[in-house]
């Protein structure tokens, strides 16, 4: 079965952790935005399409006559099906769990630029986005990270301990590669205090499976979406 | 087996979605914050010991030997564990995948009175909390209430769609207290357009698996945690 994977096009955001996922594990999917004739109309029209179980959002994976939204859903369900997650319970709850912590770096990480209104200008809450970078760079990142290292046994570990990656490596990998993109100054600064977070980092960036995905210029780069490039909301 | 459910005391918190879940379903638990003896101290202890599996945050639940973090995460959980979930692989994932947009209505909801930094006094962020707050008022509220209606099939529906309640019926009715509570304006003008949302609450309140709950005085009032009640962050 082809998945058809709803996302919006010209941004990785959240669909890109989905994607990943798809990449890494050889799953063939349809990326239906990004499709001849597709536009932003044509996710709006299906996102407001009949469906038994309608998504609130993209991304949103149709799998048959399934229909699942919000991002760790839709990886539970593929990291099970599909063997990208551990085979016990209470390995495939931990990574979960992990997923589920990742998104809310990410919805902080958009809220360093968005802080009072995602439907409203950055210029007009650039005023309250320094100040919520600012909190965000100095206790945020740091407790965050420190976490994600506290949980790596060991500088070729992966998050949920086994000898293969699951899809929350692949997710950390993409959260780490937006901070870089995002805040490369405090990155800079932060790296060095964690040590095994960046080791995965680049060894998901090296994986063989997903190769052919960097190659293939289908992986968008980073832009206006969560993870942007605002100078004055950098710093070391 | 009784399981540890561990989350600061005083406030209903993000605690509360599980607490309910374990309350109606009848399943056996420790508050551990509340024990005698206990204090905050207790779960900054707990919450760094060393464990397998660590929590980045509470609420969390000892299982065991599991440990479980996250609140989507821990419902999915006992869901499946208690039958408080639907029995198919779809069920379950609907289920969870409407308790993570729960999940991002409260973290919003949070938000309103702290926009800049959870760590920062609300009044050191008054004036950007009463921008945010008009946002998620006029459109963020509206937008939430709506989904959850259209997904509601009739009066007496539940979310999953079955005969019996599941445990993001009992999420959906605490979210919405929260919000009475919090913006007792702003629902007084809305309730009247989401009439099928307004009657799970009140089926919710009425559960007859939830009354010992309610009357037992353990169902913590809101006050400091996600849902205030700032008069000037609410309007019609």
């Amino acid at each position: 079965m082809t998945y058809d994977l709803w996302y919006w096009d010209g941004i990785p955001g959240r669909g890109e952790f989905v994607r990943l996922a798809l990449e890494a594990g050889g799953i063939p999917y349809r990326e239906c935005a990004r499709q001849p004739g597709a536009d932003e109309g044509a996710l709006v029209a299906d996102l407001s399409s009949a469906r038994k179980h309608p998504p609130f959002a993209p991304p949103y994976l149709v799998a048959g006559k399934m229909t699942l939204a919000q991002t760790a859903n839709i990886l539970l369900f593929l990291g099970e099906k599909h063997g990208l997650a551990p085979d016990s319970l209470e390995g495939r709850l931990w990574v979960n769990q992990l997923q589920l912590t990742i998104a809310d770096v990410v919805a902080e990480a958009h809220d360093t630029h968005h802080p009072i209104s995602a439907s409203e200008y950055y210029e007009d809450q650039k005023v309250e986005a320094a100040r919520r970078a600012r909190c965000f760079r100095e206790e945020r990142m740091p407790k965050f990270l420190g976490y994600f290292e506290r949980v790596l046994e060991g500088p070729q570990a992966w998050l949920a301990g086994g000898k293969r990656w699951t899809y929350v490596d692949l997710s950390l990998f993409h959260l780490v590669d937006g901070l870089l993109y995002a805040f490369p100054k405090r990155m800079a600064t932060l790296a060095v205090h964690y040590p095994k977070v960046m080791a995965l980092h680049a060894r998901v960036a090296a994986l063989a499976e997903l190769q052919p995905y960097f190659e293939s210029g289908r992986r968008l780069p980073f832009g206006e979406g969560i993870f942007r490039q605002y100078r004055e909301l950098d710093a070391a």
